[in-house]
């Protein structure tokens, strides 16, 4: 018996539950989890469905075909590990968080190398047997630089590319070569303290709270959709160097609960929003 | 066109969301929501629906008991307010707390009345135009007092028995007389500090975290299926009485919570347990 | 024996707490708890003794003024409660905790007024016997509307002002009249969505977390310096008006948390941002 | 100019503060950060002091000695680096978040050896050039096993043993040889669940939050007093297992927390409590 999740995304009507479940159980599939959402302002059905059974998938995505309205998507996607490309540049905290929880076993993904705009992490990412790649910007134009880490990373190919602290502004056209398939983490609460230098603007904000946000990355900085969020607590005593330090478990934790939710096809992205199911 | 909740609870078997929907669509019935649960240990599975649409209640459930196995339980629910009965002893803030939120329109349910086994919080709901009954346990044995709560009780036909702290432990038959519909809050973070004072007890322990616990009440006292739970941060700075009062806030928010999920029909009983969809 | 809290700030120098628990000695005074903070930035010193004897008030203050340094400022607070004033517009649930929270005990203060600029929450003010003042901002120009609330507010000689979901911009000059002394609560996790509306500018960037700010006003709008924040996660299935109304129970936690802690004579205001000890 | 922290414990009497901060001052040391608490049950005086200048240390203690009471302990730690050696099982996440904080500098102390009843983590203690040794329990007794262990970790002189997952229980004679200086992860939030598989404990009983707790090891198995308390919601969709894979990062987040708290030399023991200052 197989396991996999299927995907559908298409405008709402009514009798959409029916018709998909009906095909699953015409098929013989097994519903072991079921969820759906439909957007009120715009009308869009969203449902993920983990299946158990003998898939035959190509007849079962015809049957959705000839089912679902125009302008729908649907995909089945097999239990299994994603394959990530990670862009650092040179704080070790959350690529050594990824690097351990792969390890250990927490997270279920493939690292499949980790790239650098410094050399100061491939010694960490070889205690791992992970192939590092320095691709330096220095002396590189933007596109250049680009066209570099394409160069590296295009060969792995990927599911995503995860920015774990990558201190680099991306292009529109690399951003569209990987359209949906970049993550990354902002070392704020967004959309407060968006740009540079988070933590300093907010320890001169006098802020009680402090966060960070996983989001897919837009041609707009910082503003793609979120994915998730998460707090912590600062005070007075805090200097912008003890925030940037409480930040550092901020920032890894909500990178790999992102990642999780990712490996676990359960994020669609809708318009600038995310919906998870 | 109308809302209501379909629940059903039933042994799991394939193909039953697609029976169940199947239905709904037939009787040209609109999901606004739906969420089910199969529980693994016991194969029991659980779907609440919420509808929207023109209801035949009698033909819905005829064509549900046709295609639903045998030992199975299907619930129509209205939309709309769920009345309590809230019992209370000498402790103002957890009534406070739910009286507010009606009166603001937080909780959208009816207080039929607050009986008390002290007169303290006569004047509290009187505020607020909610009948009070005083009926003290003084110079009554167990049995005589609960009749005498019962007296007072069954009249308003309520829904639910809210127990905002009331200091009394419930024999087995009054609880049987309201199977499932006895909501208390135990001032602690079950299992943790079972019985009296539990504050202290966890002052004793010098925990650095205490908690609420709101709870359906069954026969084994402190043992019910638990619905929800919250906790707070305390530290060696806290005596026992300034965790009580840190305790206060949790109670009533682990209450009120509580009761959201029970209004909006969420909270299925499984065994010593609560699914909650 | 008497308690009071010592409040002292001033620039920090070598043996500041020495002179100053010395002093306390010498007055026979116990020390119960005692915080201090220097700002490394501004080198300001920051310190909060509470203290427990027979005080002589102002041999105390003279000695205390011959050991601090030029441009020190001390204050001496008997315990007790503060006095305030509540301003509101139509929203009852920050009003309403307050008022449950003075009724049950939890918060030590008094309220001597509710204003409102709308006459819908006077029933709630008189269910707890306080004075409700409706001064309406109609066919009133800002100048005319504050100077009709100064009228009433004044005469109160309340320790502060409250805006629990006060829904007008105060003036320059308003602001200047009760300095650090107002209390308001801002619907988002400040600096996040300043301004109108923030639960539907939340709601269309797609957070997965709001928040609500308690800060003393200043004249900048939503920038004056932060006394407590809290936040509470959502998700895709939040309408802007689910927002709305989760984010009602993190306004009042923070107001009521906000209110305890200047109570307690804890918060010291300290450029744009507070120094709570 | 050097740092030290100063900790003091005594029986509280008037004017202590004044006493010691004079002392400090007499000795041109600057006052960093100060803080006292005094347990109200027991009188007991707990003082951590953070100073700053050049230190006569002898001198120091010398005038600390006179005029502190009898029964007093006080210590002058100078700043810098812990030791530790580190035990294990089979669980990768504490030890692998440990030796990566560690790496990336977030945790400043020094892991002096790795020491496992099981060969599973020697391959990760060895990524980081930490030494690892394998000491099996296998066809040894409690004594000759904890005998091997001592004879292992003895040389290392270590600061503090750090159970990280390490799930064997310690004899009250090992227990002794390192009193208070064994730091333990106990994987449900105490005290619920004590002894084996709190996970499945919290499972069948249907809890609501799942939690974890560091503490030091005394005799009594997992009543040592309490450093640190982290919890993380938890529903009915979790199994056993999911419930263990949840508690993992709470665990090893609760664990570095307490350690860090340690490091700083801000955590006392006192009875069965820790006062935190």
């Amino acid at each position: 018996m197989e396991k996999k999740v299927l995907l559908i995304e298409c405008p709402d009507s009514k009798g959409l539950i029916a018709q998909i479940t009906n095909i699953c159980y015409k098929h013989q599939l097994n519903i072991i989890r079921n969820t759906e959402y439909v957007d009120p302002d715009s009308g869009q059905f969203f449902m993920r469905t983990q299946l158990e059974g003998i898939f035959n998938d190509k007849t079962l995505m015809l049957d959705l075909d000839r089912a679902l309205p125009q302008g729908s998507s649907r995909q089945l996607v097999a239990a299994g590990r994603k394959k990530v490309v990670i862009l650092v540049t040179k704080e070790a905290h959350c690529l050594g968080d990824i690097l351990m929880k792969v390890y250990d076993g927490s997270l279920k993904l493939d690292i499949a190398a980790v790239v650098g705009n410094h050399p100061d992490l491939q010694s960490l990412a070889e205690k791992f047997d992970i192939p590092y790649h320095f691709v330096s910007h220095i002396d590189k134009s933007r596109e250049q630089h680009e066209a570099a880490l394409q160069q590296v990373i295009d060969p792995y190919q990927a599911d995503y590319l995860v920015l774990a602290k990558f201190m680099r502004v991306l292009s529109p056209a690399f951003v569209a070569h990987y359209k949906e398939r970049i993550i990354n983490i902002h070392h704020s609460f967004l959309p407060a303290f968006i740009g540079a230098n988070p933590y300093h603007q907010a320890h001169k904000r006098g802020v009680k709270i402090i966060g960070a946000t996983a989001h897919f990355v837009t041609d707009d900085l910082d503003e793609g959709p979120i994915i998730k969020q998460l707090v912590t607590p600062v005070d007075h005593t805090y200097s912008a160097m003890d925030m940037v330090k409480a930040g550092r478990d901020v920032e890894k934790n909500v990178l790999s609960k992102a990642l999780q939710l990712v490996l676990e096809d359960r994020v669609f992205v809708h318009g600038n929003k995310t919906v998870i199911l």
